[in-house]
């Protein structure tokens, strides 16, 4: 009976099923975009209208996503990485595996297996918390040697389950003796990637753009890897674009051939983006980082949510892992002023550079020179024009002057930053094309998961068991000693405790 | 052709789309509700639970609202009243009213007007800024014993538009000459709308049970009025069920006279619900009250989905009309502890009382015996076990004590309070019954009231004609100079700017 209802499924029912699925899946991760996070960049896109508009996000609104971690009510990248790919609940620095160190299965090396091109489209370093926890698996989230490793195949015990990666961190794949390395050994791992592995690789804007311009008769070829930063690529308001393609033209590009490619095969592809630095920015409580991330991320969104008009066999979710710095608008009361963010060029991090290179090269400034140079080359250019005496010297009493600098921006716009981490609210669930309005609601993180692979008819049983039945590598992916792992949870769960006396839990 | 049309519409169209539409409508306002709050609620009743449990409004979520007030960016309760109410944008201060002063039409008032019965039942003062956007109209929220006239039908140019009355602030319905009064003139309101307008009014929880178990013999009538306290009603966390119901109650009962007065008319109702005092406690900065109020918007919430369920021709929305606090979960970092909100007894607004009163009593107290005394009767029972020196000494420093109470508790929980006021960011769309699916996604909150008021088949035109053609009562609830407004509005929006310096707008 069992067999007979099996068969009659997939002989019968199973096409028409699918007739209703999507063929392709995109996740697309906006990190640390929280729900101020959206109302601030839609009144500053409103201020620049001059008048209410919406967010192209704004429209595609469906839910709500709650986000906590197996060990602490506020999650980490790296435990939503692996909420979202695994479909499971796990501890904060988690990369694909549970809560005793076993890999879990992720949905990226499930459509892999199952024959569906697979892609990774970050700003960050590519070896981050967030497209790690999708195509690797280990203990923990900063060692990004090895997450580098098995992202090109070279230690993955699937071999190589990711076709296109572009984003930042080429430095985890340079040896120990490069000067742009961050890697601890000489493991040449670009030219084994190239060589032994077969990735076609790539670092310059001229490259991309080769891809970019592709046809049939493009120079590149699959599995490509795209990095053009050691570090993670710039916030899109530093961005050089001789240099770096935005998130937009890397997404466009992604699709385009990831398109090209699975068109005349039944199985499509899995692709994983995300804009990664609006949390970079929320960390560092700067509002010119955050604001024009996340427009970025709506200009990616709009671009994505076009491919699926134009492929209606395309759909997308999009939800943040976790809000960052905690936003709020409206401080201390009742308004807050969106065109006092008008006025600034780029990041508090672009300034704080430029403070270091006077600091190198100026060795005999007076302090009437150093307060030029802040009021005139710093403050105002950040926006913070006419800078008040307490402002500029406020700068020599904090513990970061580039916090400091985007607190005295904020202060100014009306807005406060209340936190340097995450914070345990709701996040925003985004949706569009065939399904996705199944997804109205309030649902937890690990759903998201559960509903993308239902989506593509992919079990995460099979990958999961292959992953754990290599023994060895499962071994070599938990921690060396239990202690050392214990360790690590809890000063990542409770780094910042210090400061409250009297905790009694 | 105008009347045949509007004949044959009203003989073989309207029944079909009536029947596709809910008789009865109810607009919750969880006054003060972000999408923390949401959270923070959830991650307590999760604690309780001894495992993760969603609250009864999470299953609810369809939707979200953007808040903000002609004027600016952060709403007040008066605009954001008059938003859901009129469904026009409108300046913070203002009820009923539009940003030249006009009054404008409000569902209710339709609502009555077109014969369906109407209800206001609410936590705060009856004549506070949410319930009073509903039913009266003025230029400013503070005009309290004006709301309280037009209210009772005294002054409101439609004669009696509300038929059940049910929260607190007695005080504005008492004559300056009663001990329990806020006004400043003699009218004796209460006695004018039981002798004169034919209001049932009642004060004790006895007089409540009356109604609450009245049926065809009850001893009470409609119009009803129930206020059983002078100012606000008690925090959830405060309130002594022999003396006040809770919100829950007071909802479950208008709605079964609601329904029990309208089954066997074609009209139905309008029903106002409020949980005003989440709001009071994020001003407050104490998570206390704003929790248990949570707790209890949910189980009010829970009641009237299970209304729907036995009466399927009703529907409701409900959405906060913006955040307050600021809060935020996870505050220094990457964890919250729900479990230290579990050892409080009452609210901060309580243990302040029972200060006041030991000061009041004890004249000749030692620091030891004040230090004692806060210990033990303050902060152990307000949930801050074994409080240290610093903690005590604090509270002698801070421009408010309660507010010094709140923080001290909410930093042992690891959650912050960033403003003493609101916030811009969106709230959360709640919506159960008939054709509440159309409302998933982002909506202004104008939009809510235009969907309701389709939903219930009403025009905001003609009643709004009727406001504005009585030019005498138009004059009277405009500023009597235009300068005077002015600078109410100035303060408002600006009240506590002072603390930033160099601001450029």
């Amino acid at each position: 009976m069992k067999f007979f209802s099996s068969l009659f499924l997939t002989a019968a029912v199973l096409p028409l099923i699918q007739a209703g699925k999507p063929k392709n899946y995109i996740f697309v991760l906006p990190d640390g975009y929280g729900p101020a996070s959206e109302v601030f960049a839609r009144d500053f896109a409103s201020y620049k209208n001059n008048g209410s508009i919406t967010l192209p996000v704004d429209d595609l609104a469906i839910g709500y996503v709650r986000t906590k971690a197996s060990d602490t009510l506020v999650t980490d990248s790296a435990a939503a990485a692996t909420a979202y790919a695994c479909g499971i609940k796990t501890y904060n620095g988690a990369i694909g595996v549970d809560d005793d160190y076993q890999p879990c299965g992720t949905i990226l090396e499930a459509a892999k297996l199952e024959g569906y091109m697979t892609g990774l489209v970050v700003t960050s370093r590519i070896t981050h918390a967030s497209p790690a926890g999708f195509a690797s698996h280990t203990y923990f989230r900063d060692l990004e040697s090895d997450i580098a490793e098995q992202l090109v195949g070279y230690s993955h015990p699937l071999g190589r389950v990711v076709d296109v990666i572009m984003g930042g961190g080429r430095c985890f794949f340079l040896p120990k003796s490069d000067p742009g390395s961050c890697r601890k050994d000489e493991l040449d791992l670009w030219s084994i990637a190239r060589d032994d592995i077969g990735w076609d690789v790539a670092t310059s804007r001229e490259e991309f753009d080769d891809l970019r311009n592709g046809d049939s008769e493009s120079k590149r070829n699959f599995p490509f890897m795209f990095l053009p930063t050691l570090d993670h690529m710039s916030y899109e308001a530093d961005r050089d674009s001789q240099d770096e393609p935005s998130l937009t033209e890397m997404t466009e590009t992604a699709l385009e051939w990831l398109h090209r490619e699975t068109k005349h095969s039944d199985k499509g592809f899995f692709l994983f983006v995300e804009a990664s630095r609006i949390d970079h920015a929320g960390h560092a409580h700067d509002p010119i980082g955050h604001l024009h991330d996340i427009l970025e991320y709506n200009r990616a969104m709009n671009t994505m949510k076009q491919f699926i008009d134009d492929h209606p066999d395309t759909a997308l979710l999009s939800a943040a892992d976790h809000e960052c710095g905690g936003l709020t608008l409206g401080v201390p009361d009742y308004a807050w002023y969106p065109e006092v963010l008008a006025k600034a060029k780029h990041t508090t991090s672009h300034y704080l550079r430029r403070y270091e290179q006077f600091m190198e090269t100026n060795g005999n400034y007076t302090q009437q020179d150093l307060f030029s140079f802040l009021a005139e080359m710093v403050f105002a250019p950040y926006g913070i024009l006419n800078p008040t005496k307490e402002e500029l010297r406020g700068i020599f009493n904090a513990d970061s002057m580039s916090i400091y600098l985007g607190e005295v921006l904020s202060a100014r716009a009306g807005i406060n930053w209340s936190t340097l981490g995450h914070t345990a609210v709701d996040v925003t669930l985004f949706g569009y094309g065939k399904n996705t309005e199944k997804m109205a609601g309030s649902f937890e993180n690990i759903d998201v998961n559960k509903f993308m692979r239902d989506q593509l008819n992919l079990s995460l049983v099979e990958v999961t068991q292959v992953l754990q039945a290599n023994t060895t590598w499962v071994k070599s992916i938990g921690p060396n000693e239990e202690g050392e792992m214990l360790v690590k949870r809890y000063q990542l769960a409770h780094d910042h405790e210090h400061s409250i006396n009297g905790h009694d839990h």
